[in-house]
């Protein structure tokens, strides 16, 4: 292919940027362009709980570069608040909307990367428009939020769904002083952790003052007459409140691959193929708009992490630029930090992993991870492995604790065992870092192999940290 | 077998304890004894610095189990301040001194399990005998030392050998707010590191007031005339110190077992096979006095640590017992706090891997470990990748950075790696735990993965810890 090929990326936030920052590596003298219907992109959509809550007050330090940046240093064109509107895949050119000017463009390309991301799901609940009703998944809507919150300086926040940007925006507006309630559906917060797991990040929070509303429906919000929300009506009651944050879910954005007649996957993300590939010649996708590979299971799935991302977006440049690359997957490794506590999980539960056509079983430790003597403030973690019966393979682990007992170095280690399919057996025998200040001797991953290999095996073990039993 | 075998345990520190009581867990009736020439078992071995540095005041803190506690919980019987003289592997019996009655007696086993462990290294220097001169390797020792301290409040300290028990001793005794001289006989501290990473730490050592003096090489100690250590003379010059530490190394306590006919291996050390068994029949040797398998370089090796000693005691006690269990053998994993920093290494470095046979390349990567918004105290770490030229395979790894930045989760990324046989183009589709208090979202391994994959195909890499290129 010709160097002066034109790649066109649509979406600019993580796997969107990453993918034209690669292209543009492997392609010096392509023409790379990337349209982007909102106002900012290349930013940390992590970050926004964090920007809410003040940790870093100054929003610009949320981006990672500018549109003058992406066209200085590395000549790519950054065409903002321009929205695709079709994809005419067979005479490979888009139409693009002006939002500023309201004209409208015909654009070709050479290679379509498509890095659509995800969107909030909001069900059509009454009230949905009021004043003070937030979703949060753009920057321009954190920017909108915090605003509000400035001014308004609400006193009752309702946050309705208890999945990670919900908790962590718990964090974010209890330490802005406002008084919080969580409304979640399920029994327990954080639903893709067990429930015993997830009811002790549950009592974190209500130690630190949020208020649980657990299986409870949100059935509408109603306003003070003035268009300003001010209560929410639940299956459980009414709650007050001047901010209400719909944190329910969230949708890939690919209508405008589905109405190209793209291949949709499952829950309707874009299919791709190991190199980011979609049905349509020349055209990729990345990121939350695309499905992935589920390394466990082997089953396509849709799991949008902004990790993730980046890395499918370094395969669609490559591809785009007509190398041999290609992403395995994922194992579905999530983390979050909720107060003082960590939550977090990698491969699958024993339900999922017998959905999934596995035997499983599961062993469960909790423990300090430093030494007695070392610190009198040990901090705890409880860590719950799946493995698979007789095989002893490692399908999954779920990691709960202290956030100073570094839940994600133990979840690190899980993700590496599915990722190179380690037994219990392995866990037995790793050869992590040990000294004092780091951990106990045996770290409890190895305190957990040992309990699994010994319940695979059919016996009993009952082995402490010490290595003793 | 019967389950009355009497399985006897020689030595009771990290690898004995555990094998005594993996040997209990699986014979419930046998009869198991451990003998110990000291006065303490049990104990925490890797907290001897942080006892005296005042992390924990209390020894006991340190002690895994007592005697008592053997005998009540377990019915193990403990022996202390009885010395194995000698072991007839024909006759399976064992000639014991009682180092308080002074008397001697014999014992006989159906099984032997040798936990004899390492000694320090003491060349012989003029003055090596005078009072303030410690060694400290067993709880008996830092208690001397720490009683030493308590009633003389020296204040100069020399620390001869700049290894891992060296630099946590510069830390605890600065702690105790001692001037400390550091002697070193290569250019730089940490000998397993490279050496510009090394030397990182040692720029770091003398900002907490540790005077380094490297390239030099002790002569010789000289006291006051009334025996009490007063100067330590080196090839650089001369050093007043009222206490010194010799930690210039330590060696397999292996002499028992090579003249009981028992074969050596590298470094002295008792050879073991995966099961730990030696070449007598029914002998096994465990943890420090023992040899054991380099995962990366399927070489024989002696690499002493705590943390491996409890798990070739678990697979010991299994052997005793008649079970099928095997110990892989090590990667040589370790680290270390010094202060506010930690250093630490997995595998080989480049020129390790050289001599043994491999083809090999480094990347290097520094970087914050948390993303910029999140925090002003951004802790920074430096990740060096050994990897296999061509194949890729990463072969090692080596950390240096603020404590706070999770050098040991980095580590243990790198451990698993090379236990499962990983390459760098593994290592860049790793599907590891992120959110913003964690990490950023592409982490040190991953960017570490991506340039040591771009250097193996030929091509140049600047990707940057935003996923950006």
């Amino acid at each position: 292919m010709s160097d002066k090929r034109r790649i066109v990326v649509v979406g600019g936030v993580a796997g969107g940027a990453t993918a034209a920052s690669k292209a543009r590596r492997c392609c010096p003298d392509a023409e790379i362009e990337i349209y982007d219907q909102d106002e900012f992109i290349s930013y940390a959509g992590c970050g926004l709980p964090y920007f809410i809550g003040g940790h870093s007050p100054n929003w610009r330090r949320l981006l990672a570069r500018t549109p003058d940046q992406f066209l200085e240093k590395q000549g790519i064109r950054v065409f903002l608040r321009h929205r695709v509107s079709s994809i005419d895949t067979t005479n490979k050119t888009l139409r693009v909307v002006d939002l500023e000017g309201v004209s409208e463009l015909s654009i070709d390309y050479d290679v379509l990367i498509l890095a659509t991301g995800a969107a909030p799901v909001v069900p059509p609940l009454p009230g949905r428009d009021l004043e003070g009703v937030f979703v949060l998944r753009t920057l321009t809507q954190a920017l909108e939020m915090k605003s509000f919150i400035d001014l308004q300086a609400p006193h009752r926040a309702v946050i309705v769904g208890g999945g990670a940007v919900g908790l962590e925006m718990c964090e974010a507006l209890r330490r802005l002083g406002v008084e919080v309630h969580l409304v979640e559906l399920l029994d327990h917060v954080l639903p893709p952790l067990d429930a015993d797991l997830a009811s002790m990040l549950g009592d974190h929070l209500e130690k630190n003052g949020v208020q649980l509303h657990l299986g409870e429906k949100v059935e509408g919000l109603e306003g003070d007459g003035n268009g300003r929300v001010r209560r929410v009506v639940t299956s459980g009651g009414v709650l007050e409140a001047e901010l209400v944050l719909l944190s329910i879910g969230i949708r890939p954005v690919s209508d405008l691959a589905g109405q190209a007649g793209i291949e949709l996957g499952v829950r309707g993300a874009v299919r791709v193929d190991a190199g980011m590939r979609t049905s349509a010649p020349d055209v990729l996708a990345c990121g939350d708009c695309a499905t992935t590979l589920h390394r466990v299971t082997g089953k396509e799935s849709w799991i949008p992490l902004g990790s993730t991302a980046r890395k499918q977006g370094r395969v669609a440049g490559e591809t785009a630029a007509g190398n041999e690359a290609s992403f395995p997957g994922v194992l579905g490794t999530f983390i979050l930090k909720a107060f003082d506590m960590a939550a977090g999980k990698t491969g699958l539960g024993v339900s999922e992993a017998v959905e999934a056509g596995f035997q499983a079983d599961a062993v469960t430790v909790e423990d300090s991870v430093l030494p007695g003597y070392y610190t009198r403030d040990l901090p705890r973690l409880t860590v719950r492995v799946t493995v698979e019966k007789n095989t002893g393979r490692v399908l999954g682990a779920q990691v709960v604790g202290d956030y100073a007992a570094q839940a994600d170095k133990r979840l690190d280690v899980f993700s590496l065992c599915l990722a190179a399919g380690l037994t219990a057996s392995d866990l037995s025998s790793l050869d992590l870092a040990y000294a004092p200040p780091f951990s106990r001797p045996v770290d409890l991953p190895i305190v957990a192999g040992n309990l699994a290999e010994a319940r695979v095996l059919g016996r009993e073990c009952t082995c402490d940290a010490e290595g003793l039993e």
